[in-house]
């Protein structure tokens, strides 16, 4: 079905597991797309663009998630529609493809049901998998900084031009994990392709402004008293925001907190511990070059990423940051024997 | 010269003012390479691009500006020697090189002492020029985001490749003025250069921890103390921050601030207004989608671009924010008919 030169090319790329998915794709008609729990930019984007591809095939598609996509990735909901699973019935479909994630139990109960489905199962992901496959066919590549790309590889080997709707989705999935070009995984083909999303139509400004700059009338006054009680440990290579809950607080974005500090020369973590309405606390963890945040949270029942990480604490704000700071010095006493 | 096809197209490409700006750097073997005042990101990654070009072509090049190059910007002097001028003499030189500005007065007392030296004064730039062109040749485009980005047209329509050392200013002139890709002047050929630059050996991430996270200890509560007295004006569209000088806030660097600030829904201009240790003012104004503070600065005597401009003032902090507050409310009232 190749039908250009360049599909040729981009399906000489693919390997053998990804021609099958891809023949798997060539060869469906009907197709149920869906994501993990609070599914992210980088989720929320490959689908988007996904389902730009399958609609210009002629497929049927529709995107079903665990839950609701986020406000302020709404724009992609002008071509798209973002169903959110509230039980009952799983439309009919002939291939169920999960994005940004390959263990179906990230979609919590809607997982089940679609395990329980006659249908066949693609995995589209930059995860690295932790069990056996389980799935029947997978575009994998764990070197991709964005599912997105890999959607965009998708339209390269069946041939398809890249639509605006399309091109929307790749830039939000690529901008959504590297941290806007910033982490160590913004490849020389990751700004390729978003340079030829901007050439399709995608306004980087525009879409910053969508996704970043929503925030709240408090949200400055609220950063501000975190950071002004910023307090460092272990000899400034780690440091500890809060905050306590309030009516204020809810909704609050901790980005510009967790990046003011990890700003500071010498600081490898950071930790942030909110309290919730509940009176339980969540941490946001980040590190710079080394250390490992997503060990750190295992320890407290979490999870995430070796640079990014969070975990929940069913203990006060106090005690909750005492143990973190006790944990963390441990690490980096031992570690980097505290002499660094 | 041209010495590939490559070249040929690059310089098919160019204007014809620009082809003569070309022949004078083909033509000539003495370069000094001059930058306004503190000069910035773009300037110094130019500079920094344009001295490994000339080094390939077996020219002579110094880098003399008015100020030192900022420590965030050092990895760029492993490869050039950025001189900081000390009054005195002038290397003898054939042509000066003004990059990422046209007014030779922002040289300060450097430039008087360049005007007077009896070489070709070539400018390399993206600002609108305000005056008659003073100039013997240049190579301008305002449309391009980077002053870098006209260097590596320069390195094409020589045909040259592309070095490491001339990649990383490059790359360094991009970043500092498309706000890491974010700002309105991010285009196809922005991220295409990024990308290229990535391919020749630019590490996005190291790169940002070498110019953004090597902060000061007291950055956060610094921080944190500005943002906690943020203040809205003209219905939320607008906001001012402010920072009385002290020891502690020398060298404090502003960004976080104005990002936080401007991150607000509806903020459309942001003001940084910080007491110097002369106990005069410095204005760091910010926009996000069409107010020009450009427009506002030029009214107190200062400039930049149409979305991050500032200027200079010669009274109290609160003066300053007062007399900005009233300018800003004028504006917003007629240009938007104050009712958005």
């Amino acid at each position: 079905m190749s039908t250009s030169p360049s599909a040729d090319d981009a399906t000489a790329e693919c390997t053998a597991e990804q021609l099958r998915a891809l023949e798997l794709i060539k060869t469906s008609k009907r197709f149920l797309l869906t994501g993990h729990v609070r599914p992210d930019g980088d989720c929320v984007g490959a689908q988007a663009a996904l389902s730009s591809c399958l609609d210009r095939m002629g497929c049927d598609v529709t995107i079903l998630n665990p839950d609701p996509i986020e406000p302020r990735f709404e724009y992609l909901a002008q071509h798209a529609t973002f169903h959110a699973w509230e039980g009952g019935e799983i439309p009919p479909h002939d291939v169920v493809v999960l994005l940004d994630f390959n263990e179906i139990s990230r979609c919590g109960r809607l997982g089940e049901a679609l395990a329980r489905a006659d249908s066949k199962k693609l995995v589209i992901d930059h995860h690295i998998s932790m069990g056996e496959p389980w799935w029947d066919e997978a575009f994998v590549d764990v070197r991709a900084s964005a599912t997105g790309l890999l959607v965009h590889r998708i339209h390269e080997a069946i041939g398809l031009d890249i639509e605006l709707a399309a091109a929307m989705g790749i830039f939000t999935s690529i901008i959504s994990d590297t941290g806007w070009f910033k982490y160590s995984n913004t490849d020389a083909e990751t700004l390729r392709i978003a340079s030829e999303m901007v050439e399709l139509g995608v306004e980087p400004a525009r879409m910053f402004q969508a996704v970043e700059q929503r925030k709240k009338p408090n949200h400055p006054t609220l950063t501000g008293g975190i950071l002004a009680a910023t307090k460092y440990f272990a000899d400034g290579r780690a440091a500890v925001v809060s905050l306590k809950w309030s009516e204020a607080t809810v909704g609050y974005e901790s980005d510009d907190v967790l990046d003011c500090v990890r700003s500071v020369a010498g600081v490898e973590v950071v930790l942030f511990v909110r309290e919730l309405a509940d009176k339980t606390c969540k941490l946001s963890a980040r590190s710079k070059e080394w250390y490992d945040v997503q060990r750190l949270t295992r320890r407290f029942g979490g999870g995430g990423h070796a640079r990014a990480a969070g975990a929940s604490f069913e203990c006060s704000l106090t005690q909750a940051c005492a143990d973190l700071i006790a944990a963390v010095e441990e690490d980096l006493a031992q570690e980097h024997g505290g002499s660094e």
